[in-house]
């Protein structure tokens, strides 16, 4: 406490002194354009807050606040006059309520902005975080519906709606996500992951929403600020979650800092062009050499996307403050973080453990795209199981092994060993119950075309995912059998009946056709058993080296235990289940979910060609014929 | 000290019971045929001996023995009558010397072993271990050199020569490895690797010895106990080291105690033949089911090997001993522990620790044979990294997934990013420095045939192979591109010129094709120049993620740098060295080691089509130009 007020007194006398350097200032010369984050919040474990202020030469202002329960501590010139960094300590005696921010220059001159603390929720289970129990849908806002076409076009963003262009904005957004609320939790999910809704002011190619060029604002071809919010608490008046799509890696080139950047090294900048390596593994490997590691952090997604430096502290403060706005503000239950390993890992680490410290439930997965478990699990973090190695805290990973093995394993001339081979790997992970797992996105060529259009494997992967042990995650659409290979304009295509002159609205039972319903049901019909399926949820697995491409395993609670079995074949298989007795034993029938019938012998299963069968076991006594 | 007095006297009063019991023994049914160990060592760190005594109705008779130093602390008699373990103690204070085992049986019939304990070997460094200073060349005995014609045909055992059968044997012995040892030294390898010598009285195929039938004797085919310890004092004369490969996970079917076993579960046996599933993966797995490890660690390897019982404290026991005794016995330097996850890995990790505990620098290495580093790791031991997972304490395991890296690199369309993916994966081990590298062994298709007979690519996995971290191991007749593939007898053909009557001596420059003698000489000079290079040895490794099929990485100790540069291109390539700077910067010149030469310019270096270069970097005024 008194070491802090030392550094008060010691940055007051420096603000003094910068005062006096500053007569020289011009009156015209002076402007306030923004302070960031725009509010803050009462009540947060941590007392600090710095602001961004921006500025016609606003480095040369004295600043002032009068609040209960809040002071600035001290105030940071950079390299360019027109930015300020405020050091504020808010009090947890800090009153809500709104006060002036007082910017004062040599010469009189006096701008001011109206600060707020708003009260933090105080909601039980606020932000609850996710877990097995939840079942997330991925929904890219652009393509998903067009609830308000009055926003499609908006004059003072650089780009305007092209429906007709693979690449190009088509309208959808937050009033057509909302539209569907009803539609998604009928079919069973339980939780909505949007790719990013923040502005994105960019000449093109802009609908995918990763070119963030302001952090504060969502774009308002998807909606406002405050459609999100009410989006987000219409979720939760369904029981529903909401996860934020957020990149710290890269803003957008047109990002409104790009034309008057507060230092040169609030980016990461090479002589020339430099884009990153992608050599993710780099990063944990002890052999790896500096170069590659500086590159592959530092070095450019793309052209478009200048790389933010996380060593720069004012800007990693930046990402972490805006994070925890976002979360405080619109009430988030996760956060599914960018191109995770592009950023600066222990910076990343930190942000971690600073929002677990205000919100200790809350739900982050990062997009960690390695092939293998063996560096997958390296990013993975909570409590990593290896102290001696790097630790990211994270509290879920987005499981791409899992998500490669499913392909290799119900592909063509696939073996369901694959997904035996990956979960083997388990060990490794200190929570794999938490990894997000699914079986494409918006990244990937869809899955159904991927492995070649059948829809039985389809349904047998499906099943796979909804009974394994993560949190699974949907695309929109997959549930239609929708399409896409290659392009990812092609691959995010907009879902039939969002836009109000489309021609077959998919969203009914009506609009879809024969295969597509009969796909819509297998899904809803696993999602919504799902739901009420505990052993699912927080179950053990215990599963069987596959042999002749038949898989059995079963997720198991003290009360209850399902047992699932894939018969990847083209084939019919007659299982003897006297290998699988550790599992079943003490049990005498069980339920068949898929089929809905009762099954009374355990000791010998038929199965048919590219089937799966979910069995849920019953005692002596205590059968379940008549459980639906 | 009073508990073990306590047990003694238990255990004699045990012992005059049991002695009652055996009343009714008729005289001619009473024999001693085996104690094992045959004899034993003073000085051992740990004190107790159990000795394995086998002879008709001995479980009968009474024990004595009167030495100085050591007594009988318990007498167990198990299922079969015909065996009696023996618990001994031999203090610190027991001194060396032959001394009378005696048995006596009620009625007066009396036998005696003659039993001993030898000096224990105090050399400094005796079993020094191996490290990466180290190159091991793997020998199958039968194959190699026929030193001594006379004892290919023994007719007390069952399989008799024959040359013509791949299968069969060959007539290849120890006098025939020893006969070699300076062609070997020579070509500079520091390590002899014997695939079993143990007898394998076995009716046929049992020339690769891994169905030991006797573990206490050399087989007549390859000579006598004698012989192999003093093949190992004629390697240590000529400052090489001997490693043995040991089986502990089976026998072979004809074992001596298979007719007369000691007790039902000696071994492991299953209602009807019941294989292994390999099922390594489930060992580590943490959802795996114990139906599937059962079958794993208990199934059989082969009809013809049983499934030795891990599990049962007294054959744990005896395996051990029988493994340090070889190593005292014949000086050892290194075991190589076969289908190492195939056994009772918590057996194993104490079998590793005792050894340990007697030898602290001995090298021990696992066969690991899984396809990916997340699994072989599992199986790393001594300090394994994650102490809430398994210990092994193994020093080193077999390194198969570098070993597939090496066969994607550099075979058909290969690309060098394998070795650097593989090798990025090192923060899983805690001691990857001691991991055996290899390009095949006497299990694989040769590499030379896999990779499709080039010899340009084979002299790039070589360097690779020789200068990477780890401890590498050569396959006998890799040095003069011996091919095979497929059948494992022509995997394991006979070096020619090992047997009197061959047309050519392959071990002879005048002996090889010119083919040969390039490769034997790039070998020999690669093998050469590494026994002096300090920096392969025990040197940091930094490596760079290969762009355009060209891998670069340095070994370095605080004295030296050595460069290894390796284009898989089918044309020359020109390589800006400033990427690199990090590993050169203070160097200003190079010495090349492959073709002699000195480079006076590090900053841009053309490196030909398929070729290699090994640089010794040099520092200004201190030019290697004149090294050789």
């Amino acid at each position: 406490m008194s070491l802090l007020k030392k550094r008060y007194f010691k940055w007051t006398l420096v603000a003094i002194l910068l005062q006096a350097i500053s007569l020289t200032t011009n009156a015209q010369d002076q402007a306030l354009e923004r302070v960031e984050p725009p509010f803050w919040f009462t009540g947060m474990h941590n007392t600090q807050l710095q602001l961004l202020v921006y500025g016609k030469n606003i480095s040369q202002a004295t600043v002032k606040l009068n609040h209960e329960g809040i002071r600035v501590k001290k105030v940071q010139q950079v390299e360019n006059p027109n930015y300020l960094f405020i050091d504020l300590e808010v009090s947890s005696q800090a009153e809500s309520g709104k006060f002036p921010l007082e910017f004062e220059w040599e010469g009189g001159t006096t701008l001011h902005y109206t600060y707020e603390l708003k009260e933090k929720n105080k909601t039980v289970n606020a932000q609850a975080g996710l877990d097995g129990g939840d079942v997330i849908y991925l929904v890219t806002p652009d393509r998903f519906a067009n609830g308000n076409p009055g926003n499609d076009a908006i004059a003072r963003l650089k780009e305007q709606p092209n429906r007709e262009f693979h690449g190009g904005r088509h309208g959808g957004d937050l009033q057509g996500v909302k539209d569907k609320i009803a539609y998604m939790k009928d079919l069973g999910v339980t939780t909505v992951w949007l790719n990013p809704v923040l502005e994105n002011d960019m000449k093109e190619y802009s609908y995918h929403g990763y070119s963030t060029t302001d952090y504060y604002k969502v774009d308002a071809r998807y909606g406002s600020n405050e459609e999100y919010v009410a989006f987000s608490k219409q979720l939760h008046d369904q029981g529903m979650k909401l996860v934020m799509d957020i990149i710290f890696n890269h803003c957008g080139l047109d990002h409104w800092w790009m034309k008057d950047l507060p230092m040169k090294d609030w980016i990461n900048q090479w002589p020339e062009y430099t884009g990153t390596n992608h050599a993710i593994a780099s990063l944990s490997d002890p052999y790896a050499s500096d170069t590659d590691k500086k590159q592959m952090v530092k070095g450019w997604f793309v052209p478009s996307m200048p790389d933010l430096n996380h060593e720069n502290d004012l800007l990693a403060n930046y990402l972490i403050q805006m994070s925890l706005w976002w979360i405080e503000y619109a009430n988030l239950d996760g956060i599914r973080m960018d191109t995770y390993p592009y950023n600066q890992k222990d910076m990343m680490a930190k942000w971690v453990q600073r929002i677990l410290q205000e919100y200790p439930d809350f739900y982050i997965v990062g997009e960690t795209w390695v092939d293998n478990v063996a560096n997958e699990a390296y990013w993975a973090g909570k409590q990593t199981r290896d102290k001696t190695v790097f630790n990211s805290y994270l509290p879920g990973i987005s499981d791409f092994p899992v998500c490669f093995a499913t392909r290799k394993a119900f592909g063509k001339d696939g073996d369901l060993k694959a997904l035996y081979d990956v979960l083997s790997k388990d060990f490794l992970y200190s929570q794999p119950e938490n990894n997000k797992i699914f079986l494409d996105n918006h990244d990937m060529d869809r899955f159904f075309s991927e492995i070649g259009g059948d829809p039985e494997k389809f349904k047998l992967a499906m099943t796979f995912l909804l009974t394994t042990r993560g949190v699974p995650q949907l695309f929109y659409g997959t549930e239609i059998l929708m399409k896409g290979k290659g392009d990812h304009g092609v691959i995010r295509e907009d879902f039939p009946g969002g836009w109000p002159d489309d021609t077959r609205d998919a969203f009914t039972r009506k609009g879809r056709n024969e295969p597509e319903n009969e796909i819509f049901e297998y899904v809803r019909k696993l999602l919504r058993w799902r739901q009420q399926e505990e052993a699912v949820h927080h179950g053990k697995l215990k599963h069987f080296v596959p042999y002749d491409n038949v898989y059995v395993y079963a997720r198991y609670t003290g009360q209850k235990t399902v047992m699932v079995l894939i018969n990847n074949n083209e084939e019919n298989k007659t299982l003897e289940m006297s290998r699988f007795k550790e599992v079943w034993d003490g049990h005498t029938s069980a339920w068949e979910v898929l089929e809905e019938k009762h099954i009374s012998d355990l000791t010998q299963i038929r199965i048919p060609a590219n089937r799966a069968m979910i069995l849920e076991l019953a005692k002596k006594g205590n059968e379940t014929g008549s459980r639906k």
